[in-house]
């Protein structure tokens, strides 16, 4: 049983009324991917955290505890790239159950440092505190844009294009295979695992993107497409179209919702976990992205749909239109036991 | 049953190798109260991280949930303060059970913006997942400090002397009324459950010792002056003696000792979250520490022994000398389940 990282944005809205006002130099608060403050330089300092929890992001009878220290990182790396920043360095705050062996702590610390020499993110400080349950994992990461080329959730226009740096539904498809235990040749397999228990946070497309202006509004996929969409364009006052044909849905994505006889487009639509960047473009600059990526040596980014008026995400496909706002994984509103094992 | 936060040393230490050398413009990195890092400017950047466990470091059978939200952002801001900063901003990580009312996490969140404000700090991100055992809270914060100012573990020196912002034993105590529910009055009763409950960061203490340059060392006692005065020890190469019959132990923690026959310097030495500040200053400046805590309207310092060659944390009683070296709570060594409640 294992759910991807989300916030009940009734709840993060609440909280935020609660907060109040932040002094000037706070320019983005509860409501992004990071904070983003301005303390004067060149650079804006962008900042996250993120908690992962035994039994609810992760089980340890399928992911290894060095895997546990690479994903607990590169999920607040993901949150840096969906601003088009760089991550410098990291804190852990590690809760540990004292029947748990701490060599164990050390494997997990061993797969962060690990992640975080492959991103260029020196990890800086940690502690230890008990744990009552099982393992829990926080990461809080300090980051850098520089002051032109950030990218927020808002910013998206009608007519934009809705893009997205690679397949979908991957990390959900992994979840099923392990959780279901579905026997599936190795080829397909492993690629859906390695998905779902080892992200690579997209950096480089991130900053590309920020660096050249290429995108209008952006966001990492950690809920699915449905839901991180659906705040993009409650951020930016707009709506957004799907073609259900265009979704990038890859042949193993596909091979589990035939067995699992589901849609493959729930998979890549409201599965989560898949840490690719979804961003919106003005269509004048098609040419141009593609020409950028191709040149950073980046897999072309994939086209889902278009922005427009309006304040629903929407899935044309052959059977007519749905709407498939938020409808991604949310843990306060799906059982948390659902799903057999 | 609650628990101090506290890390185990040779987990930290070992953890530390792990992550490696850290670039040069982090300052300090594992080891001491914050990670300080230089990003240019007049100020170093502070950057803490704790989190507190529901069975481990709270119970909400008697911390309501507005208390437990300012005491997540206390425990930070008291990290902040042993370094002699000024905390500025915090984010929030929330794992709250499914099958609590989100009302709840609201009025936690009411606690943790009340504190921030009486203190000056801006909560400006948070962010909530699903919680498969009790509620665990994180905060991080970030201050600063002026680049001449900083006080570290690291800098006591033989012939200083030890000295701490308040009396001691305090939560304890009242960790001890709340678990064994001691009857005792009003008046006794209630500083010790809000000692415990609500402590309160020694922010004005710890700048004014950081800006005066009073202070050789300092650490914010978490986990109880025999474990954090070793801390500084070890840190600063030297050893430690205190006198027993100058320990400041109030009438009321006299009172709860003398109840559960313990020694009453039990619960001032080896008890956790004062969250008081424990520093040592040069003898030649003792009349001005005191004149500038007077003139502050801050209590006097009171004073613990004197800091001595060697590497031992001692104690100085009638029945002679012994050695307390990190003889404070520590989860990993002491029992979880341990005391009757």
């Amino acid at each position: 049983m294992t759910k991807p990282l989300s916030g009940e944005p009734a709840l993060i809205e609440a909280l935020a009324r609660i907060f109040g006002a932040a002094p000037p130099e706070v320019v983005l608060g509860i409501g992004d991917d990071c904070a983003v403050l301005d303390l004067g330089g060149p650079d804006y300092l962008l900042w996250t955290v993120d908690t992962l929890m035994e039994g609810v992001h992760f089980d340890l009878g399928y992911t290894t505890l060095r895997q546990l220290g690479r994903k607990s990182l590169a999920v607040n790396l993901s949150d840096v790239a969906a601003m088009g920043g760089t991550p410098r360095y990291a804190l852990l705050s590690l809760a540990w159950p004292k029947e748990r062996d701490t060599a164990g702590a050390l494997e997990l610390g061993q797969g962060l440092a690990e992640l975080g020499r492959e991103y260029g993110v020196a990890v800086i400080g940690g502690d230890s505190v008990a744990a009552g349950g099982g393992v829990a994992v926080t990461v809080t990461v300090l980051g850098t844009a520089p002051k032109g080329e950030m990218v927020r959730r808002a910013g998206a226009r009608a007519g934009d294009r809705v893009l997205v740096t690679g397949p979908l539904g991957e990390a959900a498809a992994g979840l099923e295979v392990l959780k279901r235990r579905l026997s599936l040749e190795p080829a397909l397999r492993e690629p859906l695992c390695q998905a779902l228990l080892d992200p690579r946070p997209q950096l480089q497309a991130g900053r590309l993107l920020a660096s050249k202006r290429l995108a209008s509004a952006m966001i990492d996929l950690s809920d699915g497409v449905a839901t991180d969409l659906y705040h993009v364009c409650r951020a930016s006052g707009v709506g957004a179209r799907l073609h259900g044909a265009a979704i990038p849905v890859s042949p193993r994505v596909r091979a589990v919702a035939q067995i699992l006889d589901q849609d493959p487009l729930d998979l890549a639509l409201k599965g989560g976990e898949d840490y690719q960047l979804l961003f919106t473009t003005p269509p004048a600059l098609a040419e141009t992205l593609d020409r950028a990526f191709r040149q950073a040596g980046l897999p072309p980014p994939l086209f889902l749909g278009e922005i427009i008026p309006g304040d629903a995400v929407l899935l044309q496909t052959s059977q007519g239109m749905q709407e498939i706002s938020g409808a991604g994984f949310n843990h306060f509103r799906l059982d948390l036991e659902g799903g057999s094992v």
